[in-house]
């Protein structure tokens, strides 16, 4: 639960050291020293590009999903195919559950069911997304810019939930949230107890992040295809290119 | 679970009603019939006129604080003090819980402390409110009017829920539900069987709204202190008194 210290947050990128003083420096070199309480132990089996991307968009999606209890039988909703969505698919598909995804790109259907979606329904399609109404145990919403959450919550059955994290307030209708007795809820990344179960769980079922590597010499290029959402699904930094750039 | 029927309502008044034909007819009458499966048990020993609003502001409270599982030993947070919030007052007493009410209205504080609340908070009094930040486990918002649904989630602790209905859409930022993993959720009346169980519970306890009664004739009068606010807390029309008029 470390993610929830009410005390102030020390981040990762020049972020004020309260303990040496200084800015931290993020993690970008050949080694770092670490605290034994937030290191985690990362099985040979599992790719280490392909389980980098597991420390954030892993957690991020696997937490929200074990703690509301997604499982087989179930029928969940992966709202956005990006850098979370993707292994919100994954991850919900593993514990079991039928997983319908939303996208708003049609040249994105053949990926969601590769990474195991059951179905594809496109966002913008109100009648297709109406035949879904009610019938949700759980939404992931993994979308952050500006979209309609009330068209989202009426997926879901009674009592159900709906997690998502949109960068712009919702305009939540109290409509969406009394019929049928559901939740909007938040979920922050995961602890580090979390992330090493999830972790032992991706080894044991080989599971890891859809990733294209690159040297870091071309970071800049990388950051401008991340703005233009031109990645499938994340970067990683290959981090034996910095020598060469030394 | 009647209150959630997927199926097209039938509503007390002026609905259409397809078993009968025609339109629902309300309940102001000397006596009605009604399908035993929709009956309820009223004990003796509860004082009709203060047991009538039970049926509607006592069990939409009552069941989303069961619901929430709401308890001794608890911080819960009452928002607004009309007919709802002295209910909820009251039955969040009732189940052992510390009992805090928000409220804009200074004439309300005594009768907060009379109903069980331990705590009266002004709602604009930023600093006040500030000081019980992240401290709630449950808060149950009764009011209507628009406001600041964000400044309520912040009362919450880290995985706690807030429970209300306004009539607006809410602006809700999503950092109000990250940070401390909160719900927002809604909550309607309740079925029949719970709404048995409060009256049970509001019976061994002695609990009953606060009513004012009136006779039918003064009903237009009851109508304008209400669209006032002007009522603690809820009228009662004596139906012995529909017998004058006639």
């Amino acid at each position: 639960m470390e993610q929830f210290c009410e005390g102030p947050a020390v981040f990762t990128y020049n972020s004020p050291n309260p303990h040496l003083g200084g800015v931290t420096q993020g993690g970008y070199s050949e080694s770092l020293v670490v605290d034994e309480a937030f290191a985690l132990r990362l099985q040979n089996r599992l790719d280490p590009a392909g389980a980098a991307p597991l420390l954030c968009a892993g957690i991020t999606t696997y937490s929200p999903l074990r703690r509301w209890n997604v499982r087989r039988g179930q029928k969940v909703g992966v709202v956005g195919l990006g850098g979370l969505g993707h292994m919100a698919i994954k991850l919900a598909s593993a514990f079991g559950a039928r997983v319908v995804v939303f996208t708003t790109s049609t040249s994105k259907v053949d990926d969601a069911v590769r990474l195991g979606a059951s179905e594809v329904v496109m966002s913008r399609d109100g009648t297709a997304v109406q035949k879904h109404q009610g019938s949700f145990d759980y939404v992931l919403d993994t979308v952050s810019a500006p979209h309609d959450v009330n068209a989202l919550l009426a997926l879901l059955k009674r009592n159900a939930t709906l997690v998502g994290a949109p960068g712009s307030p919702h305009a939540v209708n109290a409509t969406s949230l009394i019929h049928g007795r559901r939740s909007l809820a938040g979920s922050l990344i995961g602890g580090i107890r979390e992330t090493q179960r999830m972790l032992d769980f991706c080894a044991d079922r080989g599971i890891t992040a859809d990733v294209e590597e690159i040297p870091i010499q071309r970071i800049n290029e990388a950051f401008d295809r991340v703005v233009r959402g031109d990645v499938k699904y994340r970067f990683v930094i290959d981090m034996s290119s910095l020598r060469k750039s030394a």
